[in-house]
């Protein structure tokens, strides 16, 4: 269980998740190979880990970080052949990842860990088809990985423990903070919140109760402040003053049989999905994808910052 | 549509809520009068406004503001008679609020604005027993409400356009974020949102899935560092790369299919009670809700400094 049996790092598959973990590995200092079948992958991933970098800057990069120590290796093979750890980022396909995966574990050296970034297939699905499923995990990240701590850790029926702790000392190591989830569902734990309020959200567009615009604004000016301090649980629990949470389930238990929220998703309808496309558009008035994610770059580092001001070394019990 | 006109105000029901809004109006400068039937409301109230009194310092005071012209007036009748905006507050039951609504309604000036920060009720009910129903709205504030920007403002189906024009006016003035609901539901906007997460949660915990400080977890280091500063749908704008939403809704839309979150909220078991609120209990690790508010509400106030540095006077488009 040495971290730095972890040395060299292969990201598998290069679109925004892939190039976020290349970009954040790279920043701590390791030496990463990065693998795609796609024509245009490597000029793309070097122009988003370009982008990326003044962040990382102003984050404050590793000693020895550099971007000089990635290497793009088309064949999938030859990439993975000397990693000690496999990131895995393909689309999320159950067939096409279960193949991937079978094809690295092949491969890749006996003692590498195998993590795929799925937000939604469980691992045991994933390792189905390995020789050595042992060390196949789900390591989930969120956009933008190079800057958002959280990733969850999730391991199949057949994952080592050991894997599982090693695994959670290197995502330690390069600064993320490891949620390890003892039983795997779909969606692991925060994509399914997420997945809740995306649910509603369309209902709301679908039903013209609110527009896109509308929608986030209720969520940034809103509960989203309390969010980045405090998840569900302890808002409650401090919006029911001296009581707590328990004041709070007394109050508002009766609300949860009323019929609020949508029970099942709407359907996705060129209508819903044009109004929707549409006002993204003209929620961002003018502004270029890639402004936009300075901008969010830029203030993340410095909220993170913040939250360290307040929580100074805040570990997985929560900023309390 | 004078804000001038406002310059009295009443609050109605002095808890968690209530008690936000009287600290908001005070720092704005206003002139309160506050109304409970409980015994040691007024005490209590004073307790409370004192605790918030820092936090709003450090924000900073309009010029004129003082606690001093903050006054407790039990009776609920003589406590309206001169207000110009009536702040109701009462707990969420539909019959008390219809009542309590309407007697506010008897003995308030003609021009008086009646809002009712209920988290549920839709304003057609509310008005519903009213001689002047054209006034009444919903202004659904949110916790801490001497911090937090979001109102959501809400007509029923006898409320005037001018009164509607009138609130936003004021809840501006008091350096909030008015969000006008076109179409009133139950639960609004922001607390449909929450809900669904809410009843997500409790679920996660009821399966044994996460504790309650995993879940906060799973939000705090991951989508909710994100959600102050963009709503679900700006934040799957980001998350699409250079295709934005529309790449989502392509690559997402069908998972909106799976049956990834539940469908009806858990049955509030004894033992899930139980489980929720020591999950709190331990998460707080001995802190007080006091000292957690405080906390709380100095992040918050960086946090909005931290917002306005990276978007200068942002409106209801959001955070672009």
């Amino acid at each position: 269980m040495d971290s730095k049996l972890i040395k060299q790092v292969t990201v598998v598959g290069t679109g925004v998740i892939g190039n976020g973990w290349i970009a954040r590995f790279l920043a701590q200092g390791y030496d990463v190979i990065a693998t795609d079948p796609a024509k245009s992958a490597e000029s793309r991933m070097r122009t988003a880990i370009d982008k990326a970098w003044p962040a990382l800057l102003k984050k404050g990069l590793a000693a020895e970080a550099s971007k000089d120590r990635l290497t793009f290796e088309p064949n999938l093979t030859k990439a993975v052949l000397n990693a000690d750890l496999i990131q895995e980022n393909a689309p999320e396909r159950i067939e096409l990842k279960q193949t991937l995966i079978q094809t690295i574990d092949q491969h890749a050296k006996s003692d590498a860990i195998i993590a795929s970034s799925t937000s939604g297939i469980m691992p045991s699905t994933l390792q189905e088809k390995c020789k050595k499923p042992e060390r196949v995990i789900v390591a989930h990240p969120f956009n933008p990985v190079y800057l958002v701590p959280l990733v969850e850790i999730v391991g199949g029926k057949k994952t080592s423990s050991d894997v599982i702790n090693r695994a959670v000392y290197f995502y330690e190591s390069i600064k993320m903070k490891p949620l390890v989830i003892s039983n795997e569902i779909e969606g692991h734990v925060a994509d399914r919140l997420m997945e809740a309020i995306w649910r509603e959200a369309l209902h709301l567009v679908n039903d013209g109760i609110a527009t896109t615009e509308e929608v986030d604004a209720a969520i940034i000016y809103g509960p989203g402040l309390r969010w980045a301090l405090m998840g569900p649980f302890l808002t409650l629990h401090l919006a029911g003053g001296e009581q707590g949470m328990k004041h709070m389930l007394e109050q508002f238990g009766p609300a949860l049989k009323l019929p609020w929220t949508k029970l099942v998703a709407p359907e996705l309808t060129e209508e819903l999905t044009n109004q929707v496309v549409a006002g993204c558009q003209q929620q961002t008035a003018g502004r270029s994808i890639s402004q936009l994610e300075q901008r969010r770059d830029h203030f993340l580092i410095e909220l993170l910052q913040l939250l360290e001001k307040y929580w100074p070394g805040a570990n997985l019990s929560g900023r309390v």
